[in-house]
């Protein structure tokens, strides 16, 4: 505490991100990466880029960056807006589209950002609990919401919502704004966005540092009617006219573009999933259903701290959440098929 | 408007960033970036940085980056704080640092983001009066202040303070933060770093956009002690985990361990503005004594408007605010010296 900060500082709880750890031969599952490094395609147009012209401030709009989403969403480039990774188009979110008289309404268990941009913004949460089984009911949430927010896949549990219950809460709450964030809608949901058409309530918030390998370049979008990205916009504006780089915007652009080394990644990244799922679940854990690039997993007879603690003993790291309903559960990311044998391994000597 | 929009953004008028016209063969004097490009070194080590490892988030502490600037100015890594271009910093810094139950004071003639952030941060600003020569008076900034903000040099006037006009100040005001604003601190004024290790109050930023040739990748960094920076962290890890992307932070470092480029650059830079400032004055133009990257001028027989017009219909864009005291004014990047030659060809055509 300090008397130099403004009143809002003091009663912040800032976001914990996964760690970073700078260990040799780590096998990290914490963060949700993707286990495949961006395609040499990726790599060749970021490095024809490294040039002279890093002098020169980057386009303020992202125009080429905002015409390769929107051709690759078939959606009017007016109807894409990007940011420095989705966590900042949450953060202008949460500010410009989020901040009404009604309660923001999101699940108990979710992306734990999410109470931290309350803070920030000076925003009344409410939360709606999941069901027993991590099941979200779009349903249950209420009438008196000001705006909703939900990621879909959920995190950290991976289970989805459909899209029908997704169009019957947006004609429910036509009046409120309704984010959608699917920072994991590549691993084997369907995203959201052919719905933007025909609810100008409804923002669409994706991430290029999952399923498209650049989490290093910090890019994310938006994808809603104009009206909701002129507020968006006008935050963005009167926070930092060029929140992305010119290196992170040629990349993102051939990562877009590269619809085969993308389809080919996730589906390697599907089958492990399926792969892992089945070998835990012989092991003994329960297993939640996950349409993400990470498996939600508790074991009836087994402390969630202290398996971790033996998986990083063993240099391999994955995320523990000391949060109510989930402090017995492991988020842990789909890394490799070599990483995920690992894993395997040292649970089963862990166990033994 | 939109009935979607937190009531916040309804008030805002966002920042207008200079253009970044994609006009061939355009002399762009408008944004005040170097017109050298990043030194082979710099490039290299970005180069060399675009591999697999995109796949993964940076170090969310930049803790490399921090260090590499913490040993050129000779503070400790914890005095140093870094984000996605300065602006960025200030967004952070009006937000954690500068609103307080008094008004934030800032001159009346300065970098025009300020009472956006201001709008965005429902933040209770008072200007102060420049003098007519645009020189900067500290010690009339009043007692009442809740904190203060202001360029040193000026922009868009290129006028500077004394490091004892800013000592008095942060004595005069201890329980004040104030910041200072060094975009453009490297052409030819010093930095008040040096006053940190003794006023705890003092925040200095600074950008690698301006003096090293790197706006493209946007980073800036902020230096105060500690007790500040744990305000601005609070409040970027309330936003943002990870800023600074790979690429930005590698770049960063090597340019701001490349001393001899460096100096190198803005010692031309110096060259031409002194150069431009003769040939200006010559030709009946009023020119602002500027240490800054940039010169602000005035024709006592010239609209400054019609001059920008001209100027551009030759392919050459400077900048022009239509705002009070200044409108008659222009504010022109120091160029290469090829790029100043043809500003002056132009001008002499233009008033011909």
């Amino acid at each position: 505490m300090s008397r130099f900060w403004s009143p809002i500082v003091h009663g912040l709880t800032p976001y914990t991100p996964g760690e970073q750890p700078k260990i040799a031969n780590l096998i990290k599952l914490n963060t949700n990466e993707c286990p495949y490094p961006p395609s040499p395609r990726v790599l060749a147009a970021i490095g024809s880029a490294v040039n002279g012209d890093l002098r020169l401030y980057p386009d303020p709009d992202s125009t080429a960056l905002r015409q390769a989403i929107a051709e690759y969403y078939a959606v009017g480039r007016d109807h894409v807006f990007v940011g420095n990774g989705s966590d900042e188009i949450l953060a202008f979110a949460f500010q410009a589209l989020l901040n009404h008289d009604g309660p923001l309404v999101y699940p108990d268990i979710t992306y734990s950002f999410y109470p931290v941009y309350c803070q920030l913004n000076d925003i009344t949460a409410e939360t709606v609990p999941l069901n027993d089984d991590f099941s979200l009911d779009l349903d249950a949430i209420p009438h008196h919401a000001g705006a909703v927010i939900f990621p879909n896949p959920n995190a950290p549990t991976g289970q989805v919502v459909s899209l029908e219950a997704i169009r019957r809460l947006c004609q429910r709450l036509p009046d409120q704004v309704i984010v959608v964030d699917e920072a994991y809608v590549d691993f084997g949901t369907e995203t959201a966005i052919p719905l933007v058409k025909d609810h100008p309530n409804l923002l669409v918030v994706q991430t290029f540092s999952k399923s498209r390998a650049l989490a290093g370049l910090r890019v994310g979008f938006a994808i809603g009617q104009p009206e909701l990205l002129a507020g968006l916009e006008r935050v963005k504006n009167s926070f930092n006219s060029y929140p992305v780089d010119r290196l992170a915007s040629v990349g993102a652009i051939a990562a877009i573009e590269d619809r085969q080394g993308f389809d080919y990644d996730r589906q390697r990244i599907i089958e492990s999933r399926t792969w892992l799922a089945e070998q835990l679940t012989v092991m003994g854990f329960e297993v939640v259903p996950s349409k993400a690039n990470f498996v939600f997993v508790r074991h009836p007879n087994r402390d969630a701290g202290e398996l971790a603690v033996a998986l990083r003993e063993r240099a391999i790291i994955v995320r523990h959440f000391r949060l109510p309903r989930i402090d017995q559960h492991l988020r842990i990311t789909i890394g490799t098929r070599e990483e995920c044998t690992a894993l395997v391994t040292a649970l089963q000597a862990i166990m033994a």
